[in-house]
C-alpha cells in the first residue's frame, strides 16, 4: 500500500486566501474574530493577511489593523503573505507576525506577468535580491516553492521536465547564497492538477531530492482538491495549505470559477478517517467554517461543514 | 504505479437520484428534456426514474409518463430503479426500459429497516423470491451489490469482514439458482467511505473473486466522492454510477446534508485528464449539468460546470 505519513501539518490560509477575493468589504473585527477562532482549533500556522496593494486587493487594506487586533495564542505561528520588499517591510513592522523567507518561482511566465508584472528572468533576479534582504533582516530561509506547478490558464500544461529544471535552478540559487532548503511547495495555483499528475511531479522531485519535505497548495476549482491531497498522502507528503470551508481563490486567476482552496476540515476529516494525525479539532474547524460562511455572506464549498463528521454519528450510534 | 483501467463506463443516475430528493415538484416535460439531453452525451446507460411509492417519493409519481416521453436513442440503455415486485412490474410494463435483475444486500440492518422496512433475513429471503421472479420474466441476472457498504448513519462503521461474508452469501445464493454474477457494486449509500477504505474493501474482494467486474456507487456528502473514485481507478475499477452536476442524495439517509452523488462531469474530467477513456462528451455533460441546475432551481455541487474544463483553456492558449 501507499506510503502514508503518520501525521500531517496543515497551514491555514483562510483569512488571507478567503477574504482577499471577496468583493464586499469585510469588517476588520470579523476578520479578527475569525483568526481568534482558528487559533483554538489546534492549528500551528495561520496565514492571517497579505501585504499587497490595497488598490488591487481592497479587502487587505486593513492588514495592519487585523494583525494588531487578533490575540496571538502561544505555540501558534501567524504569518502574512508578501510578494515584494515593501510587503516584507510591512510584515516585519507588525512585530507580531513570523516572517520567513522563501525562494519562489512561477512555472508560467504568462501568469507571472499578470500577477506580478515580471518575466521569469526578472523573478529569478528578484530571488537573489530577496535572499540578500532576508539575510540583512536575519530572516530564516528554509522554504522554496513553484507556483502554477501543474498548469496555467494562460500557458497551458506544465511538464514535469520544467518543474525539474526549475527545482535545479532553485537549489542552485540556494547553494549560491549558502541557504539550505528544507521545505519545497508545489502550488496548483490555477487548479490544473489531477491525482496522477501530483504523483508524477512529486515522484520525480522525491527521486532527485529525497531529503526535502514537500508540501502542496491545492485549489478546488475543478473538484480535484481532496483527490489531489489524497494523491499527496499516498506519496508521503505531510504539509498542506488549506482553507476552512474551502475559502479562497485567486483574484488574478482569470475566470470567475477560480474559487476555493482545498477545504481544511474536509482534508482533516479524510486524514482522521485514514488514521493520520493532524493535531486538529475537526468539530471546532467546522464551527470556524460556519463562521466563515456567515462572514462572507454566501455559501462556501466545504462538505463536512454541511454533511457532518462521522465521529458525531459514531457517538450517536454508540450512545 | 496504479492499475488504472483504460476505459471506464459511467452509469448516469441524475434523473432518478437527482429528482427523487427534490421537494418542489419538477414538471414531467423538464425531466424528459433532461433525459433527452443526457442521451446526446455518449452515455450508454441512463437510470431515468424509480418505481417507488409516490406517497414517499412524490417526484417519482410521474415515472410512467417520463418513460413514455423521452426519445430512446439507439445504443443507449434506459433503466428504472425498483425495490420490489410491484416496482418491477411497473418497469416491465413500460416496454421501453431495460430491466435487469440483481442480487442486492444491505450491510446495515438499521438502514434497511428504515429504507425498506425489512430485516437482513427478510432481505435475503426476498432475494431468492426476486431471482425466481426474474427467471419467470426472462430477465437476465448478472449483477450483485451491497449497499451501505462502508458505513451507516444508524449502525456505524461496516467492517471489511462483514462485506466479505455478505459477498460469500451473495455468491452462494447465485450458485443455488444457477446464476453467474459478472458485476458487483459497492454502494457508499451514506458517504462513509474514504479512499483507503475503498482500497481495502475492493482489494479484499478482488483477492477472493478476481474475475468479477467491480463497480462503485459513491456519494459526496463529506467531499470524498472524487477521491474515492480515484481510489477506485487505482484499483482498476471501471464501472461508476454518477450524477450530472452532483445531483442526488437519498431521502432516507437521515440528515439534511446527505446531498449529492459523485459528479459525472467532474469524474469524466479527472478520467480524461488521466488519459482514461469514457466515451463521453465533457462539454455536453457540462451543458446538462447547467440544465439540471436550472430544473431544480438551486445551485448544485458540480465543480467543472463552474470552473470549466481544461480542454477549453488549452484550445484558447493554442489559438
Amino acid at each position: 500500500m501507499a506510503n502514508f505519513p503518520k501525521r500531517i501539518e496543515i497551514k491555514e490560509e483562510g483569512p488571507r486566501e478567503g477574504f482577499q477575493i471577496e468583493k464586499n468589504p469585510i469588517p476588520t473585527a470579523r476578520k479578527i474574530e475569525f483568526i481568534d477562532a482558528l487559533s483554538e482549533t489546534g492549528l500551528k500556522t495561520i496565514q492571517t493577511v497579505s501585504f499587497v496593494n490595497p488598490k488591487v486587493v481592497p479587502n487587505m487594506a486593513d492588514a495592519e489593523d487585523v494583525v494588531a487586533g487578533f490575540t496571538a495564542k502561544p505555540g501558534v505561528t501567524y504569518t502574512g503573505l508578501f510578494l515584494n520588499d515593501q510587503g516584507m517591510a510591512r510584515a516585519l513592522a507588525t512585530k507580531k507576525l513570523t516572517v520567513k523567507g522563501s525562494i519562489s518561482l512561477c512555472a508560467s511566465e504568462a501568469f507571472l506577468k499578470r500577477n506580478q508584472n515580471r518575466t521569469l528572468d526578472q523573478q529569478l533576479a528578484a530571488q537573489h535580491e530577496s535572499i540578500e534582504r532576508y539575510k540583512k533582516n536575519n530572516i530564516k530561509i528554509e522554504s522554496a516553492g513553484i507556483s502554477a506547478a501543474f498548469g496555467c490558464n494562460f500557458e497551458g500544461d506544465v511538464k514535469v521536465d520544467r518543474i525539474m529544471s526549475m527545482a535545479v535552478t532553485i537549489f542552485e540559487v540556494a547553494a549560491e547564497h549558502d541557504v539550505t532548503i528544507k521545505h519545497f511547495a508545489l502550488m496548483d495555483t490555477m487548479a490544473w492538477a489531477t491525482p496522477d499528475r501530483i504523483k508524477r511531479v512529486v515522484g520525480a522531485l522525491q527521486d532527485k531530492y529525497p531529503h526535502i519535505q514537500y508540501g502542496l497548495h491545492l485549489h478546488d476549482t475543478r473538484g480535484m482538491g481532496i483527490a489531489n491531497a489524497y494523491a499527496g498522502l499516498e506519496m508521503g507528503i505531510a504539509h498542506y495549505d488549506a482553507c476552512v470551508a474551502g475559502l479562497g481563490g485567486c483574484p488574478f486567476a482569470g475566470h470567475a470559477g477560480a474559487a476555493g482552496n482545498v477545504c481544511t476540515e474536509d482534508l482533516v476529516f479524510m486524514a482522521h478517517e485514514m488514521g493520520i494525525e493532524t493535531g486538529l479539532d475537526l468539530e471546532r474547524l467546522v464551527e470556524c467554517a460556519k463562521m466563515a460562511e456567515d462572514i462572507v455572506g454566501h455559501p462556501l464549498a466545504g462538505s463536512v461543514m454541511t454533511g457532518g463528521s462521522l465521529q458525531r454519528l459514531r457517538e450517536k450510534v454508540a450512545a
